[in-house]
């Protein structure tokens, strides 16, 4: 899948304006996505998803085996906010803040309107000891539709490349 | 405040050629800062500022507490040039680089022409034993005005994450 | 250099959507060498460069020495295409993944349509162990030309701050 849309964006070399604009809202999503887990609105985060969304987190083995086995796995909208409630009730993000880096976004648009995209992760976290270290990596590999609402995503799977990884109680990556 | 931030530019659901025009000058801004930190151009740093800015650094217990103590806190532009004659004196610069990594800047525009943003930030550090690690993250909120040469930062407050900061003499972030 | 390119671009204070086309191609140009690195699209990654380009993996003292002397020399693109075969039949790839992250593009347009580039980066990688930490830190210095396939690097000189770097068998940055 990672080769086509290589190959389908290998060709787009004079990017237009309407290529611009389609990139800068997909980098606007993705830009909101950041900010709101970085800044605690997980409530906000969950809206950035479709109501049948998917939402998963598996480790790079798993995504290349093709089992679906993975930290996380949501199949719609109300299953995030669910967590999202685990969470508050958890109290686990009032211990450590994350900052979410990214780049490497590629895009390739489908003859449906909605949009492939791939792009690298890198998440620092914090602990309530004060040290800032990389927390985990990986890369996120969407399908992203337009919504009445706005772009947003119909899937998100984050693929992580560090397999030590905290389990008892996932957080969004 | 942030979640007045998060509010207003949730409905900016289809941006316009305005909105990209101005995220591209901003965005420009914030680039031009990182690569003035990163490179050496402390002098050129400090223009990125209006004459009567605030620029402050401080821990997000602080921020949190709305306590205005912090590493750093400058209430104009000379300021922070006398801050880059003590640090050219003090050679801290030739014994470390910086990496600035950002992402997550998400924009509020508000009535008087002026611009409100924040973004995550992620500091590498390289010392003279050759080692990169993670020194430093956090966010900016930032207030950011239009002047005859061009956008600046009227304001720009780094909240850290990480406690353990080095506060001897504090370098800008 | 450095100044000079930092002196060009001061004044470039309002950007017109012209420049607002030229930054999106390069910094698409950009994400395509992150995301080709970062998913072992090696083979894709050489495709970013002209055919006599020059591509070299520098420390940052020798770099201010004027020194010639780094990881990687390659002097044109089939270097890069053997060096990708050396890759492969070493099976490097499977045993490590990278994520680039950049920041701080600044542009200087020449004369001669070709475009001057600098941005900073920082590599996160994950061994087999599982875990990520902060490889390597640096810096790109580029020259870029427009080609009938698109913007290639007809120059990139990447100067790295950390010096524990592994240079048994060195892999692109």
């Amino acid at each position: 899948m990672t080769t086509t849309l290589a190959e389908r964006t290998t060709t787009a070399t004079t990017p237009s304006l309407d290529s611009l604009l389609l990139w800068f809202e997909i980098h606007q999503l993705n830009e909101r996505y950041c900010a709101a887990l970085d800044n605690d609105r997980l409530e906000e985060w969950t809206t950035l998803f479709t109501e049948d969304c998917l939402y998963e987190i598996v480790p790079r083995e798993n995504a290349d085996l093709g089992l679906p086995i993975g930290l996380i796995h949501c199949t719609n909208q109300r299953m995030l906010r669910d967590r999202v409630v685990s969470l508050r009730h958890a109290s686990i993000y009032e211990d450590h803040s994350c900052r979410h880096m990214t780049s490497g976004l590629v895009l390739a648009p489908h003859g449906d309107g909605s949009v492939q995209a791939e792009s690298s992760y890198v998440v620092v976290q914090t602990r309530t000891n004060g040290e800032s270290f990389v927390y985990q990596a990986g890369r996120y590999l969407d399908r992203i539709v337009r919504t009445p609402a706005g772009w947003r995503y119909a899937q998100r799977r984050v693929v992580y490349d560090t397999s030590r990884v905290i389990t008892l109680l996932a957080t969004p990556i």
